[in-house]
């Protein structure tokens, strides 16, 4: 199973710490970038799905380091779609430098709100559909 | 002059780069902890300025870079109010260590807005009768 | 089994997002600081340990996300020490805020490092036995 | 007098705070990445700097604040050189949304560091050349 969507991005110098590498919680950000730029690639726009009156929530992240990335590393964010719930579904991430090492892979859980209640809802036809192409590659 | 108000923290790991020291922009997000410590310790709740339709952003900012401050470092972040205007007042900060080594300085011009327009607005009476006592020390 | 040791923290303005709450990347910032100051109270000096020629790195971690932290809220980063290993520890982390609602766990597994060699190494005697000491409680 | 280089980025999430646009000290860690970019464009190397004993360290920095970036704008870093002294050198840049909107104006002293010493050095002359040349245009 390999990964549709890949986004190349470039160490900045403030992501990285004093042992020189990227500083671990900053793979998060790089899943936010990723799915973000996914989502936007799949036709979702996030602006919309809030006038929509919907949100989404991140309920689980994790993260496995497996090399450092750099600064000025050139590298890309891999996602795709895993489980795809009733009202969250399951985004997977491999974050490889632009020479193809791998530096790590994670996972994110996002649940849909509806903005009113701030409570889950049934993710809509819509999105799933979006979803569910996207999981089938 | 000197500064009424300090505001005691330790550099965390996650605020250096790899040149081992805090990365400079981390000096405003500092900046930002101090004034809101010190508003507080002035019995200014920024909660309740947005629930009374306000809000400030902030107009200008500037840091010169003294001394590097490093990981688990505790540090002072110190800060008083310099100009008022109408609508508008300056902090200024001191970043030394706790050893007393000067590390930076800096300002910052806060500008008070009207949520309902998003534009600029008279300081109220309150919240400049507590900035000018600041500033009387 | 609770948790031994607890660093009280406010969120900083900085560390929200667009939604209101803080940014979920920033429950790894948090896990750091809790984890080193949880570490300084065991009597393991970072410092030292880097000049001993060890170091550590972060090998997984992961976090689930309950309730939100918002803007001024205090809270708790609560620390224990979990698994230990050959030359890897795993903490646990809950983060509470100040009146006691529980808003995320989540865990880091520790690998420590030869610096000469950049490979896990066996945990010394003296971190070993800070570490079983800390997960006796 | 324009800028000579622009380098396009789009707002992250985690780059927002909960007033919904931009957090003010991320538009220093912009100008990281402008000025990081416009020295590789100028074969301007960081890696080889520090490989020649060189580094370099921001003396002072400033940013003027005019419109409100928000998440998923699109925008762009602009740089230029502006004073070259004889161990430092002035950036300044403009950060403008894709649609032209100008957003923020601001400035970064860098100091050339001697990393043996870690005090100012004088400019090399092969950086002086690409400084130079950055400046006529």
């Amino acid at each position: 199973m390999g990964y549709p969507f890949a986004h190349r991005q470039r160490v900045r110098f403030g992501e990285t710490d004093l042992q020189g590498v990227v500083y671990y919680a900053n793979y998060l950000l790089f899943a936010e970038v990723g799915r973000m730029a996914y989502l936007r690639s799949l036709g979702v726009d996030y602006r919309r799905l809030l006038d929509d009156g919907l949100d989404f929530t991140i309920g689980e992240a994790s993260v496995r380091y497996r090399a450092p990335l750099r600064f000025d590393d050139e590298f890309d964010i891999r996602v795709r779609v895993a489980d795809i719930r009733r009202s969250s579904w399951v985004f997977e991430y491999a974050f490889d430098r632009a020479d193809g090492l791998h530096c790590a892979e994670g996972s994110t859980l996002q649940v849909l709100l509806d903005r009113a209640t701030n409570r889950p809802t049934r993710i809509s036809p819509l999105l799933r559909d979006a979803l569910e192409r996207a999981k089938a590659g």
